[in-house]
């Protein structure tokens, strides 16, 4: 549950408004690294975490101050959209034709749908969407998905500051700045918790490490007809980061395999364009590994039931 | 350019069909962190590099990786659709009962829209979208999304790894279990020789460091209104992973500002309601600094004409 | 800015599992009228609301309690996932038949993505996103849209509410219907107390009424080629909710204009397939009236500068 | 079924061409509100309607009106467009420097998707999307969608009314504003006859309302953690609208649960990060209700068949 | 301007419900190729067609029967939802246990969202969006998507008629087929007519013919790294369809440039990694070409209006 | 399996940069016709194709091909936004006021998001997404998506063509313009060759042409409440193109059934507005059909395990 407190965590106030820079940092709000995808990742990192102390509460305090970033950007945004040119577009051009190019810079949507308030959209005017977002129960992958999240929050925030010379705007932005400098280190120091913990056996994903293909998890595979510089680089040799194997490096590299993904005849039902070359499909039911697979678990039923 | 070499990297050949486990390894082709996402994504970072040489030639040499790895699921997914049920659904329920589970659980689309053949979309039917991948241009930040990219992908792979006993599609997820391992690595690897090669100054995206809020980088601020177990953790306390400052654990924090938020009247002609307590609003270009602004540039365009 | 109370509103316990529940319950949290939706759309309102008092704060303080009802139904869906079948499909198929109703239910996403936990998706696993929602500025207009929502959520809760026996989940519900209807009521009460304090002239959206065609704002039109039955409804005569005019009703009504919608000679760029029959298209600058126009303005900024 | 008649119902031209204004009047064919919307709102409402008479016919009238609003927003957005620069830019700009700011407001897609013709996009060039429109066979609830759609639509047609001084624009929208102003009632007055035919009964979505929380249907709760002027409203004191109870206000209120949240152990095959401090989570399939709950069923059909 | 026929095209009633048929049809309503894409598709194409006539009326005509086919299909999925199992799961299943097999394979969103209507939906829940359509203006390009869009719309149609025994659901399949047939040969017969009327010089979309490049408009250039069979083709030898030139084959073909991509140093304010081997980067202003352009073209603002 | 050539097919280099222009390729590289769709498109349906030989090759081919191309387009966009303005908006102004009409016209994502690089999105920044490609298993409807997909490409090139006087770019469109004239021409052929190599009975996607209702398979509707000259085309009269029949054209043709569309009562459960006058609905289970054909089956399976 939570509470509202009416006072925004830091001054938001540019000296003077600018709708074209309002249209900028909506990407800060509203962006695939926008605000509104950080304070929804980790609020639902929160409600799912599985165990209750230390990461919960940081997921937790960290995504409630994210709804606030929210809120001062949008004020920022409100703030930036003062006196914008919404009136007749010819008249405005007329008394300053200067006008025309702030007109054809700033977002039309932020007069004609939010009447001069901020959108949960991007620079574009695209909708936030949930697909942005990942909350995956499993604490290690998603704090480097977070890491990524505040990194390139910070660089978008980086590009914009040197877009204006507001200080208003300047100064909130060195305050976010900062914020994403210590959460970029917050979740960093997480991961390093989780293996101090015990909770993750390495700084990789490493779930069921015991099954994976030992054979092809240290080797650089390089794809290019022509030498490759990627050789020169620390991934393509020299110690994996887990294990006790060398990386390998693999230039113009041989299929591992000579299958070369001929299909099986189609259903016939499906119209699928087929020459007959594999003898004729047949339709679901009839030959398909499905039905055989379902017929046995048919028999099971059975044994089951009777 | 490209060239297409007709094998595939590795065998992908399921034992027997089976539709529904067709239906969530699309997952690993059009999800969020599906092969198209790192495919698109490691091909656009390498059209966009600035420097010839190893990074660029490393991550075009991935990219082009995961192309095939696209490929290899995709062929795994139409020989698991084999046979499967496309025919009138009661009389496949009457012959073989048992098929009411796998229809009602496999995406009737893998029949109606591709004919028995993979989709360019996820678990869910919906359509891989761009809006998934970053380019940015900066390295570390972008590295920093490829190791989440791997982790959730490798994530993902490994529980789809135990929704099934067949050995081909076990023997060939295990493959792209090692690629993942390694391609995390990869990633973590290049970030330390951005460090080494003094292309970063620090493992964190810190660009315009020296603007940044010094005093608000080193913070952890705790919004519960209870005493927070993540005071306990590495994040809360101890040297900052750059610099030298100790970070802080902020309890309860008090906001920063005494700034309420509060927006200026508005633009009488956008109808936003407002009970006039703060003055008349004025229409966009009457009294807004972006008319201001705007008649200061008209000045320096007279300046700069006559 | 926010705080974090951490208990829930309300218990969020179902009696036992129910992973296709699980997956209905979803749009109760990400769908088109789910609790994200009303979330969002009353944080933006209140963040854009340009009068301190009580609208603001009562749109805050509401929108504060649904962040919370998107936890309460979060928590819900990922304990109605517990014990959820992850594993080996054929294997759980026959160790126990029936669990195929359960697998062909459910969303397989809840295991791959969420790792049993809720995603911020609708029940077909589609992302939230903030076209669902608006946030105009004009009070009087978002209370119609809260109003809506409110009242297509309660519907939705009141339907999935029929879809389970589960006593844990039926009196979450039962929260969630009262809440609904409460803010149905407050938003209804909302317009009532914009007219009392003479922030709105009348219970429709009226601005520019002046300016609105007289003729034709108290007229139904029937387009059906047959009598229609239209007719005997209160909308098509009686007195007009706003001003003095009697509702009319006009069948099989003629078109107002005989402007057939006859397009100009397209520009010859363009390559619009054009026989020619209303002479020559011209190319954007030579003839357009956009370039008319801005020759206009172009002589007001030579007038302007020299 | 339907017929085409082949005139606009109202004038659509424009005195000159403004392609600024056609990429803002796109907002009005394609955006959440645009005619695209409650075209498609009130025909899908019309199909599902499951009653014969003067409901169904009203809702195929007015939806049958709307297809042609957006043929008439269309024709107005492709004359609008004549004469756009679509050629090269920089010679445009060389022989008209005001061009420029043109070129900078206006949708280039116009030109380079549509040929100059109308898109079924929004202002943004965002494509119209079914996820915008409700049709749920609830007419009470689907009546408030619609009053909110004429509403808003309402609302950002007299926005763009102030953009333009055009005559021929200026008397298209004066009738979109009085059709949007008649079918505001139109809706109200369909909720009333839905009362006064006994088909709803209150002005609220109140199904299963013998089953909802009665302790909660009637309270205002304040999450703000300093005093809230919300108070103030009639939403916060008074009788309710349905029933005879007196709505309350609570300011600052408890939880109503000490239920924190805390989720069950996840099941070890997905990998969520977990302590074990609840115990060991187990499989799917062995431990969980829903394996549980399909057991009993089990048992049932066995019973049912045998 | 169009007109409401109370009565369906065709008779739309199935012999009995079948909600998981229902979820399957709404791919021939709101899917990519579904009636709702050529009923917008051929609408926008008429609205915005420029010649008065036999083509704009044709296009008219088929874009306003594509209306009643979705009322048609709407109709049908409404009708095959009758009697679909929205009630508690459980009981359902116990009083009934084949119905899980249903209950798995239909959509909830038919009784959550739409109260058993149809949708305006893919048959994953995906809401249609016009991202779809295209009209273009070319009548030569839009016919050949028209004839696209009809032959993937009949195969699917053609396909789901697989899927089904039901003789109603069957006959108006049957009466699609026909209908998308003829709508092919319509689009085919369109393209010569448009060659016949001298209204396209060939069957290709050739605008700009004259300044394409004739060295490249008639070879196959063949990727593979081994020998490719595509070289037994029609399209890689005979004569072209336009001009005189004759089909060249190109195995391995080197690119016809050394262009190897190279990107200029970054603008230095935008961070992106650099080594600076190509000296360093100029921001904006400073050195780039479009400041550069600028420049000129203040120029000429100067020489035009002093 | 792919292998990268570092060399582009043909040279992308602008003589000079424009940010403006850059923004408007992106519709060739990430639009619905750009050249992110084809190489998906037809690589899709490479990897679907169920015939070994000449077709698979043929579509492998130009699926590579085409990866190239998206990087030949990425390369001149990167290529165009050198030294485009992101610094601050207004020092750029006053240093050079005509970049005011560049900084409204060019896309800030370019800066914000890409650090000036390309980006797989339109050119209105709306993200690639899988739903613009089809890959059906059906050659022909597949030929005929991507005859339509080349040709609104080739128009979409044309149209960008006439916006720019750059030698380089518009030698490089040449080549652009050159491709899509030949593979335009490759899908026709290709064609040709299913219906010589008897893989097709015809030009029209025909399947199932047995069962099709033949009544309706000839007849052109006419919807016009006024004479409708589309009477006068082809497609109203003449032989069909296939089979014997003569085209005919039916002026305001009556419904082909008095099937007005009224559904059954709804499901009590769902709170569908109703009124009774076609007796009570029932619930799901009780008197749908679902619920009767599902105990048919049920007698099925107990025959079928006893």
């Amino acid at each position: 549950m939570f509470r509202y407190d009416p006072h925004l965590q830091f001054t938001s106030k540019p000296d003077k408004p600018d709708a074209v820079l309002a249209m900028k940092m909506q990407e800060l709000i509203g962006g695939q690294f926008g605000e509104m995808t950080v304070m929804m990742q980790y609020l639902f990192q929160g409600f799912n975490c599985r165990m209750p102390g230390k990461y919960k509460d940081m997921i937790m305090d960290i995504g409630t101050e994210e709804i606030g970033h929210v809120e001062m950007l949008s004020t920022m945004v409100a703030r930036l959209l003062e006196g914008a040119p919404a009136e007749t577009t010819e008249k405005a051009v007329a008394a300053n034709p200067v006008l025309g190019a702030i007109i054809g810079g700033m977002n039309p949507q932020h007069a004609i749908i939010g009447g001069g308030g901020a959108l949960p959209f991007n620079s574009q005017g695209i909708p936030w969407q949930a697909g942005y977002i990942v909350a995956s129960g499993n604490l290690l992958a998603d704090f480097r998905s977070n890491v990524s999240a505040e990194a390139q929050s910070r660089l978008q925030t980086s590009r914009i500051y040197g877009m204006t010379d507001d200080p208003g705007v300047k100064a909130m932005l060195q305050f976010n700045l900062a914020r994403d400098t210590f959460h970029q280190q917050q979740w960093l120091l997480g991961i390093q918790n989780l293996i101090d913990d015990g909770l993750s056996d390495s700084p990789l994903e490493d779930s069921r490490s015991a099954e994976e293909d030992k054979v092809h998890d240290h080797t650089f595979w390089s794809f290019r007809t022509e030498p490759s510089r990627a050789a020169e680089g620390r991934w393509a040799s020299g110690p994996a980061l887990v294990g006790d194997q060398q990386i390998q490096y693999l230039p113009e590299p041989a299929a591992l395999t000579d299958d070369d993904g001929l299909l099986p005849p189609p259903d016939p039902e499906l119209f699928a364009t087929y020459d007959g070359d594999q003898g004729p499909g047949a339709p679901g039911t009839a030959g398909g590994a499905a039905a055989t697979g379902a017929k046995t678990v048919a028999g099971k039923i059975k044994d089951a039931l009777t």
